[in-house]
């Protein structure tokens, strides 16, 4: 069996592994992990059942969160990757770590509750420290959500309280 | 003493109060709860340490349930006035209830974690089935995050799943 690559949010360093939505030292959190896969990343959730709007689907904090962490995961990459760091193909140095900047997110219709989602992601623009994300949330294949995502580049101090 | 006011959450009804981030009836939810306060609708919101985005700030993703639920209260409240029903002012009727059509957040500055944080929202249009809502998150007084949600009014045939 071939070793499953590690996820974007794998190789962020420990003190940096908190997050709420993407921490994998958080017990309490999302867990989300986001993949390379060619010139676009992926990740894939199911929500809880306590994840919920109103019955039969997905809250749309859940969704949002999705998009965040999806987003500066797919920011990291390409930082990663247009400075010659392939992060994301299992390099030994950290991805850079990012923060968001701004978040938008268009709901295209109801995301249904009790099925995996899937979030794909592009990166459109690295511009200094920041880096334009696109990312689309589907369900079975269809999109019910859309985010653009600025995210910025953490500044040196962070995560250090 | 005078009894509290019921938040505007307090008011929707059964069936449409599971949501993760204001629904009552969810036990592992957020319970945000939001109150008219003159013009203003008015939440406050102490964020779990397990709320983490990086040690010491809270997660851009939280913020953004916060905005959600607050703004969708706020459309509710804003809808009901403008009807003549004073859902958040206590009236047997429950208020109209929204769904989020599109979120924006700007992150203004780091969150800082472990303190109760204000959100302050203001209906800026009703038009048709939709009204805008500003909603701004405030840690010790001082604004870091700045969201605008477009919220839908729900369809009929929602939350009978």
């Amino acid at each position: 069996m071939p070793q499953e690559p590690p996820a974007i949010q794998d190789l962020y360093p420990e003190h940096l592994a908190h997050c709420y939505g993407c921490g994998r030292l958080n017990e309490h959190g999302h867990h989300i992990r986001t993949f390379q896969v060619g010139e676009q990343t992926v990740s894939e959730f199911t929500p809880l059942p306590s994840h919920i709007a109103v019955p039969g689907f997905v809250y749309g904090g859940v969704i949002a969160s999705l998009i965040d962490c999806h987003s500066t995961a797919t920011a990291a990459a390409a930082m990663a990757a247009a400075s010659g760091d392939e992060a994301a193909h299992g390099s030994a140095k950290p991805p850079p770590r990012f923060v968001t900047g701004s978040l938008h997110v268009d709901y295209l219709r109801p995301t249904p509750l009790g099925e995996p989602l899937v979030v794909r992601g592009q990166a459109r623009e690295i511009k200094g420290r920041k880096v334009v994300v696109e990312s689309t949330v589907y369900a079975g294949g269809v999109a019910t959500a859309r985010g653009e995502v600025v995210a910025v580049l953490m500044p040196d101090n962070f995560g250090q309280g």
